[in-house]
């Protein structure tokens, strides 16, 4: 008799990290059964529809508070993956998706974390509200995973003088932050998924952290890249860590004083400091914060090179994040 | 040639936790040098001169500051072993140390939790404060052990009708909180340091949270047991989960209003909440907060039975705590 398949719950399957989750889950399908809760607003996107067409069930679930209806649909499943992303910094629809995890017995949970390797407050404003839902994952004793990830390829790249990326970079990089010289692990989202995929079905990953990378570069050795693989001279400039901190406090200042605007780049600011000058996001400081490292555990698994990605945007087979397209 | 012995420095080796692990550290002579830091305060008690005759260094040090002279101190120390109590909640003399640590380069850092588990905030105030310690230690990249102990024999015990127990113990139990039938890992305080010494030179344990119990109780079997070892009958008062928590919600207020008398009261059955209403503090649930256990590690370590502690009450071989009698 063949073993059940795990059920795993996923919610936020249509965003960047959730449908890289939801594609690796259904090419295990010997292994995993994917039921996807859509909300009610975004229950008729397309991507739902191809996820059933794979084999996912979709469920129409509201987070806004712990409901009966969460708590039945999440009965009987053993892994409940959340990559919703923390819209207003509203940690309520993360929360109640683990209590209800919590009232149905769930087995594993995973929290909504992705992110770089940060020390946990005091640092970024998005880690501080992160530790906070772990508190609540571990105040319901509800076992869980923690799982993040090195910083995206996606989000790191340099535009080139010529314009040719200019389509596909969503977030192009024109400044290097302090010297540049700091080392930062970084993944290509369209990893991630794989990992996930292993990581919440193993028994040694249980009540631990895990972090997942492709490969550690500088911000400068990563400009170098792209010039030599592009052949155009891309300029440099520099921002210190006193005018990053300086701006960092003004963005922070503005959005306590009711500028919504000023959210953003405050925590993109914010980022940027814990991991080009503090350095924080590197497998070595992983480790001192008590993670596991996937990359030891499942060393079979091929991840893609920062090179071969840069030169598939050049070449136009890799596309632009945030538009659906892989 | 011989392996050169561990440098470690102990902080709040007169406190009954602190005793107890430089006593276990220096019968270790072979594998651990033992540096106590005293207090100006109490530099004079005789508690250090006796750990002088043991082999100890004694350094005056004063952790109101990150000085230079509390840096110095810590140069070349492989582990610093912080046994202070959290007085007036002031956490800055833990958090001065673990700073100093750091700029000395100390290997490992070992924080003074030795509490029950318990989930981090919301629960027990002291957790709280000492997540916000472990958060510092995060910050500063401070590699470090987070040890965790069951809740001591010596603070759990009733008074017997005849009152021959009286003058032993210290915070007699009057009443079982709720049913009584909650699990509740233990531990004699006196075989704290020998799980201790061995924690901290253990490779397995760095960056990880360590717990170590001795025997699993019910208040309603550990009030059994004192009956049927002492043939006295103990009149049972039980109070219920809601009278307590109005009695913390009252103290907790009144300490609010600047009432200082109610903080004790307030911590103290906060911890009843977590230990005997909650069930938080048990092998299991400390498995589900990413715990590794002592016991498990290290079977050859032979403890204390909760039957041998009373027994040893009860025949006077075995004295009060806070007295410095052991």
């Amino acid at each position: 008799m063949a073993r059940e398949r795990l059920r795993v719950t996923l919610s936020g399957a249509t965003g960047e990290t959730g449908a890289e989750i939801a594609n690796a889950i259904l090419d295990l399908s010997d292994t995993f059964h994917l039921t996807a809760l859509a909300r009610p607003a975004s229950a008729n996107k397309p991507e739902y529809e191809n996820f059933k067409k794979r084999g996912a069930s979709i469920i129409v679930a509201d987070l806004g508070t712990v409901n009966d209806h969460l708590v039945s649909i999440l009965k009987g499943c053993d892994i409940v993956v959340c990559a919703i992303t923390l819209e207003g910094l509203d940690p309520r629809p993360m929360n109640n998706l683990a209590t209800a995890a919590q009232h149905a017995g769930v087995k594993r949970f995973i929290p909504s974390l992705f992110g770089p390797v940060c020390p946990p407050r005091g640092v970024a404003l998005i880690r501080d509200l992160k530790e906070d839902m772990i508190d609540h994952i571990k105040n319901l004793n509800l076992p869980y995973t923690l799982v993040d990830v090195g910083w995206w390829y996606q989000m790191s790249l340099p535009a080139v003088p010529s314009g040719r990326l200019d389509h596909l970079l969503v977030f192009p990089i024109t400044t290097i932050t302090g010297s540049g010289n700091v080392e930062c692990a970084m993944t290509d989202k369209r990893d991630i998924g794989r990992y996930v995929a292993r990581i919440i079905a193993d028994p040694q990953t249980l009540n631990r952290s895990v972090f997942l990378y492709n490969e550690i570069w500088t911000q400068n050795k990563l400009f170098d890249l792209v010039e030599r693989l592009s052949g155009e001279t891309i300029p440099r400039q520099h921002e210190t860590q006193e005018d990053l901190k300086l701006k960092i406090d003004s963005a922070k200042k503005r959005w306590n004083d009711g500028d919504e605007t000023a959210l953003a780049p405050f925590v993109m600011m914010a980022y940027y400091y814990t991991l080009w000058i503090r350095g924080d996001n590197t497998p070595a400081k992983a480790r001192g914060l008590g993670y596991l490292i996937a990359n030891d555990m499942y060393p079979d698994i091929k991840s893609t090179s920062l090179e071969d990605y840069v030169n598939g945007l050049l070449d136009g087979d890799i596309g632009r994040i945030y538009v659906g397209r892989r």
